[in-house]
């Protein structure tokens, strides 16, 4: 449909003649929607988080050449439907922002320091945006393929002086009252995890939860009840390792959590907030990992298909599509095999974690090129063998976000680069402008270039409630 | 003005009351020339070339860290004057372009081989976009701060298989009357210079050019006659060369150029076309020079004004402001002192390539590190010394396009990365997708996603010129 759409549009370009004046009056406009003031029911903020322009660009390249389809995306731009920005990140401690301060500009509506939820220098604290919409009638929710009391969704629902409270912020959201949080983070929930015993799927369930384990309780949810799903320890699989490994497939895809958390809130008269983010495109990134990234783009892709048909059909919902930063800032470098070099990377088939974590220090060469190959396609030479077995014979190590058992990332980027032709700027967040796509009720009011705060005004003015003092304290 | 604006437009979202739909209604759009089918009857065509978001991003940021205003592009995004893209840059051969054949899908309307003018596989050509303007009626011209006989302002104008055949592109201008063609290149102009030994600016003469080798002639341009302006013997000096030493004074910036162009051609009562490309934004970031690239984007961005506050005078022009690929996608990068960092590039006084043209194989390591010191305020240290003169005592070496003299240049900026949090993904052009700016009539013709063919065709359109067959032998 896509392709129909833009071959017909195409063709405005293409004719033997010049258009006259009213026929270039009759190309098509946005829709209706993106012109028409009506108010926002509902409102669906989707956070690719951590998705430089090359994640985007990449994963609709990869869309293209290897399943033969654009991107739902970029779809949204070839048929119009939607309004775009460029985005600047920046946090009030830096041009560059971590994911607390970033999903603290979106919740809060200010600028915070790099690290805190919605808390400023001397410890005041704002009001986080979802608690606002529950106090005008909302049900309210978040969805993420990483710990549900991670940055981005603790974000738009607590205050905390340290983003890595996570024990604390999963005791937050069940005072609040969130209506559906879906995620990973068993580690924060149950009693056998957390440090100090508490059990909190009991906390949740007398307070009237239903709690969820696995994918199959999304088939089951009981409509009239508040939802939490905890579906890992902490994050959720990368896509591409729940894709080629059955042990992961009991866990849900972004798409399933969003589709279920929708179907569980939008019959509520005063509508819904949910929060959709692919929090494991910025792990990818920090680990510079290609394969990872690209499918937890699509996953998170998938996702935007789902947000976007419930729109169209709903009519009252004010879909915002974004990231919090970039990062890495990856893209496809020039060269006679850039191609098939990019190609090529349709043979991995599992994340760079998995494949190094299953590599231990009794590995010879062969075994090594051997694992490699299967996992990757590629060939290594027996001098890429012996530098990444010094990591696990104690010669080398490589520290890194979200590296805890210290294995070579970098170095294991740098070999696959020569043959996918893929290069990063670093394993951490970027301060590059970013992309926003912005549909139905409200979109109107995006402007061409904004700061990640009007974001938080721009959802209470779309929704027609008074932006309250944001200091609460 | 654009300070103002911006305060004016934000008071919209930080009212304590939510916005009825009336006043919704009333929150301005855009512009008239953004909805009404006029015809275009100029067209000026701004290629900040091997432009990635990030090296955006990082101008408009120094423009506000440092000189204390937004960037004149970004400024056009907060006013709401332009209609936006982002568009695919592929060629025909690869997902990641080169400038021959990027210029080739502006000028020829087709997706050509890298390496390419506007010619196809079986050495079929394709008609060069300004000369079907020309042949309309319309006077064309170029203007660039490389040698006028480069890539980009050759696809716009020729057909040639090899894009580097820039001695004979000098002489297919002549033969086609282009009518202001402005940049540097005096080695494929000058009997003395020439293999050939053909004195082309007799050429020119004869064919009733004036004919200027300075900035000060731009002063005195006759405006009856066609122009030939070069103004070097290869491309013409670095932004932040020319700033900081006077022997560069005299040639002239692209803004400098650009306004004597349009001066040149605004008169014609069937209007002009106008390709300005910043060509050196791409060199310096082959280079990984991230002074350079600002310095350069920053000149880019100073043509943008002086061709906006024409085209805002004039109301008939049609403005595009992109680049043909991105290139290395710098970025700036997390950490403690991003911030600081960033800003400390407002201290760097020479392009990498001065500077490091300046070591020689004699120098001590204390004459180096007081040569660094001197030109971008760095404190090396003597083993970072030690290895940028091991590339001058002959131990190592590095090669790169634009590295003629096989300077560090990787060496280098790796270790300016740690001084001013830049980083880059490599020494080439990279796939991602880019940024598109279309200002007045036929900017309504712009979609949010464009091949860069598309590009080709909305000129015509725009100008209402009937495409003719592309395909011309």
């Amino acid at each position: 449909m896509n392709r129909r759409k833009f071959l017909q549009s195409s063709a405005l370009f293409s004719g033997a003649f010049a258009l006259s004046p009213l026929e270039l009056a009759a190309i098509p406009r946005p829709q209706a929607s993106l012109r028409s003031p009506e108010k926002a029911r509902n409102i669906i903020f989707m956070i690719s988080d951590g998705m430089s322009l090359g994640t985007l660009t990449m994963s609709d390249l990869y869309s293209r050449n290897i399943l033969g389809k654009t991107s739902h995306w970029i779809s949204l731009y070839e048929d119009r439907k939607v309004s775009r920005a460029l985005m600047s990140t920046a946090s009030a401690s830096s041009i560059v922002t971590d994911s607390a301060a970033a999903s603290s500009a979106f919740g809060g509506g200010i600028r915070v320091k790099n690290g805190v939820l919605n808390t400023g220098p001397n410890g005041e604290k704002y009001l986080p945006i979802w608690q606002q919409f529950k106090e005008n009638g909302k049900k309210a929710g978040c969805v993420t393929t990483v710990t549900i009391t991670h940055a981005t969704p603790a974000g738009f629902c607590v205050n905390s002086e340290k983003r890595n409270a996570e024990p604390a912020i999963a005791e937050m959201y069940a005072e609040l009252g969130m209506d559906v949080m879906m995620g990973g983070g068993d580690e924060f929930f149950n009693p056998e995890k957390r440090e100090d015993r508490k059990d909190l799927y009991s906390v949740y369930r007398q307070k009237g939860y239903q709690v969820i384990q696995d994918a199959s309780g999304l088939e089951n949810l009981n409509r009239n009840q508040k939802t939490l799903g905890v579906f890992s320890t902490g994050a959720l699989p990368y896509s591409i390792d729940r894709a080629n490994m059955n042990e992961l497939k009991n866990t849900p895809t972004l798409a399933d959590m969003t589709k279920a958390a929708i179907s569980q809130m939008k019959d509520h008269p005063q509508g819904f907030v949910l929060q959709v983010e692919g929090g494991k495109v910025d792990w990818s990134a920090h680990a510079n990992d290609v394969a990872a990234l690209i499918h937890d783009q699509l996953a998170f892709d998938e996702a935007v298909k789902t947000v976007i048909d419930f729109a169209e059909r709903d009519g009252n919902t004010l879909v915002i599509i974004t990231t919090d930063h970039g990062n890495a800032n990856p893209g496809t470098i020039y060269g006679p095999d850039a191609t098939q070099n990019f190609n090529s990377i349709a043979d991995y088939k599992y994340t760079n974690e998995y494949l190094l974590n299953k590599i231990h220090a009794d590995f010879n060469l062969q075994q090594v090129k051997d694992w490699i190959y299967e996992g990757n396609s590629i060939r290594l030479t027996d001098d890429e063998a012996r530098q990444i077995l010094g990591f696990y014979t104690g010669i080398e190590k490589e520290d890194g976000l979200y590296n805890y058992k210290k294995l070579p990332f970098k170095l294991y980027s740098e070999i696959q680069k020569k043959h996918n032709s893929v290069g990063w700027i670093s394993m951490d967040h970027s301060g590059d402008y970013v992309e926003v796509a912005a549909y139905g009720p409200g979109s109107q009011l995006l402007k061409p270039f904004v700061k990640n705060t009007e974001l938080h005004d721009l959802m209470l003015h779309a929704a027609q409630i008074p932006q309250k003092q944001k200091k609460i304290s």
